[in-house]
C-alpha cells in the first residue's frame, strides 16, 4: 500500500537528521539553531518528496484537533485499562476524543504510531511507553507536542508525568515479607530500561538493607519484558536449586503470575512452601488462586491525573511541567504466608 | 474547551437530518437521492457553521490517511485484546496505523468516537461494538465509510463480520452439562440487544429442547451489560430460593465471574455444589479459582480476519460483502462436576 503522506519523519530520514532538527529547520522561529548546510539539506529533502512544511506548525500553534493521542506499551496487560479509563474520562469531560494506540513494546510500531499522532495532529500526547532513556519521545516534545507521561517516567525529569511511587510500595512489600519471618527474599525484576522495573528493583535492595537483610546477587533475576512468560523464565532460575529464597518479590502482577506456574509445575506450594508477591493490583489478579498479596496502585486516578496535567497545559502552555507521585497501599491476600521451618532431610 | 471543527453531524443536528442524508445532500453524485428543500436546509446549516462540505466526500474518494479506526465498547474486557492484537497486527503488516477507541458501551460516547474517526478521515473502520440494530453503524456506513464488523454482528448483514459461532458453542455448553447428569440449568443470558447475547440464548434454548430438557423461565434472567456486576445481579435471582439449577451457563465469562461471586457468598461450592460454565475463554480466565470451563472463540484469528476483509474492501471496492463465521470449541476446567445428587432435609 503506498504510503501517500510525507512525514517529518521521512523528510528527516532523507536527509540524515533527527526529526526534532528537521523541525527546528524548517520553522522560521527555531531555524537560527540549526547549522545553515543542515537547513539546506532539510529543505531539499522536504521539496523532493513534496513535504507541505508549514502544515505541523501551523497546527500546533493554532488549529485544535480536539483530539489526543493515548499510547499504550502492552494492550494484554490488564493493568493499562483501568488507567486509559481515567485519561479517556477526564479528556471526554473537556470534549476531546481520545485516540488509543499500543506499541506492544515494538520500536518499530511505537515509531509508527507516533508518527500516525502527529499526521493526525493531535492537540497532545498521553504516553504510558516512556523508557528511562526515550529518543522517540524526547523528539516529540522537541517539535513541540504537549506531552504527559503517567505510569512510567523518563529519567531527567523535563516532562510531565503521574506514576506511583514504586520506592514506598517496595519498602512495605519488604516489611512485610520480613515481619513474616523471611530472611532471603528473591527477586524477579521488571526490564531495568523502564523506571517502574529500575525504581523497584533499586528500592527492594535499599529496603532489604533497612531492614538488615543482605541480597543474594543470584537471588535477583532480570526480566526482558513484563510479561507472564518472563515471569516463568526468571522464576525457573530462582527456584532451580534445593536452596531457594523462600519468598519473591515480583516486579510486577505479570511476572508474579509467571511465579505462581513454575512453583506449581516444581511442587511448591503458594504461601505454604513459597510466599509470592506482585505489585499493580491488576484487575482479576484478587481472583487468581491463591489470590495476589501486591502493591495496589490508584489506576483510574492515575489517568485522570495524567489527562488534567494534559489539558492544563492545552489550555495554559506556559503551565509549569509538574512530576506527580501517587501513594501506593499494600493489599494482603493469599499468597503470603510465615516462613516455614526449613527441615533439613 | 470550545469546539473549533464542525463536523458533518453538527451541520446534520443543525438542519434536523440524519448525517447520512446532510452526507447525500453536500454530495454532488448523490443529492439526486434528497429532496430540494432538505438540501437547502442543510447547505444553509452548513454555510452557517462554516463546514466545509468537499472535505469529507474529496477525503474518502481520492485521498487516503493509511489509519484504520479500531472500536471497542468495553477495554475492561480482557476478551478484546487479543482481538484488538489481531486487527493491528494486520493491519500494521500492510503498512495502515491503527486508532483504538472505546464507547465504554456509551452511546454518547460513540457518537463522538465515529465522529473524530471520520473527521480524522480513516480510511475505513473496524468495529466490535455493534448492536443488533444499529443506527450509529449505519450511518457511517452510508456515508460510504469501510465497515468491518468483529465479535458482534448487526442483523440484517448487510456488513462484512467475523464472529464465532454462538450456536455450535451453546450447544457443546448443554451437551457437556447434560452429560454431567444436570437436569436444570439455569442461563445468565448477556444482552438481548447485542447478537452474542441474542444468540447465546436462543442456542441455550434450543439445545435445551434437543436434549429433552425443559428450560424453567424463572432459570433464565438477562443481564444489561456484560460485566461482573451484572453476572452478581443475575445470579443472586437465580440462586436465591433453595430451589435452584445445579448448573449455570453464563453469557460471557465476565458474566460467569459474578456467578462465582453470588455462589461463594451464598456457600455454594463450585464445582460440586454448582457447576458454573462461560463464553469466550478470555485470557486469566484459566487462572480463577475453580479454572472455568468456557468456550474458546479464536480472539487473535478473529481480529485478523476481520482486518482482512477490511483490506480487501479498501483495495478492491468493489469486494462483495462476507460475513464470516468461526468455529468455537469447549475448554473443560475445574467449573464443572457431575450433579450431586440431592439430599432432602
Amino acid at each position: 500500500m503506498p504510503k501517500d503522506t510525507v512525514t517529518l519523519r521521512d523528510v528527516a530520514d532523507a536527509a540524515g537528521v533527527h526529526p526534532g532538527t528537521a523541525s527546528r529547520a524548517l520553522n522560521e522561529e527555531t531555524k537560527a539553531l540549526v547549522r545553515p548546510e543542515t537547513i539546506e539539506r532539510v529543505l531539499a529533502a522536504a521539496v523532493s518528496l513534496g513535504y507541505k512544511p508549514n502544515l505541523l506548525a501551523r497546527s500546533f500553534k493554532t488549529r485544535r484537533t480536539n483530539s489526543v493521542g493515548i499510547v499504550i506499551p502492552d494492550i494484554n496487560n490488564p493493568l493499562f485499562p483501568p488507567m486509559v479509563r481515567g485519561v479517556e474520562d477526564r479528556l471526554f469531560q473537556d470534549g476531546y476524543v481520545a485516540l488509543l494506540a499500543n506499541t506492544e513494546n515494538d520500536p518499530d510500531r511505537q515509531r509508527r504510531i507516533f508518527e500516525g499522532m502527529v499526521d493526525r495532529r493531535v492537540d497532545g500526547l498521553v504516553l504510558a511507553t516512556a523508557r528511562r532513556q526515550d529518543i522517540g519521545v524526547e523528539e516529540l516534545s522537541e517539535m513541540g507536542i504537549p506531552i504527559v507521561l503517567f505510569n512510567r517516567v523518563v529519567e531527567d525529569g523535563r516532562l510531565a508525568s503521574v506514576s506511583a511511587d514504586d520506592a514506598i510500595g517496595v519498602r512495605m512489600v519488604v516489611e512485610h515479607l520480613r515481619k513474616l519471618g523471611h530472611e532471603r527474599i528473591g527477586h524477579v525484576a521488571g526490564p531495568q530500561s523502564l523506571s517502574t522495573g529500575y525504581a523497584r528493583y533499586n528500592g527492594f535492595v535499599s529496603a532489604m538493607a533497612e531492614t538488615g537483610a543482605v541480597v543474594d546477587p543470584q537471588d535477583v533475576v532480570f526480566a526482558e519484558t513484563f510479561s507472564i512468560a518472563e515471569g516463568e523464565r526468571c522464576a525457573a532460575a530462582l527456584l532451580g536449586n534445593a536452596d531457594r529464597p523462600s519468598a519473591i518479590f515480583a516486579g510486577n502482577d505479570m511476572l508474579a503470575l509467571g511465579c505462581y506456574s513454575v512453583a506449581e509445575r516444581a511442587g511448591l506450594a503458594c504461601p505454604e512452601d513459597l510466599s509470592i508477591v506482585g505489585f499493580n493490583d491488576m484487575p482479576f489478579i484478587d481472583r487468581v488462586n491463591p489470590p495476589l498479596t501486591t502493591v495496589r496502585i490508584p489506576h483510574y486516578e492515575l489517568g485522570l491525573r495524567a489527562a488534567e496535567l494534559l489539558i492544563a497545559r492545552l489550555r495554559y502552555p506556559d503551565t509549569p511541567v509538574e512530576v506527580v507521585q501517587l501513594a501506593p497501599e499494600l493489599v494482603v491476600r493469599g499468597s503470603t504466608a510465615p516462613v516455614r521451618d526449613r527441615v533439613v532431610v
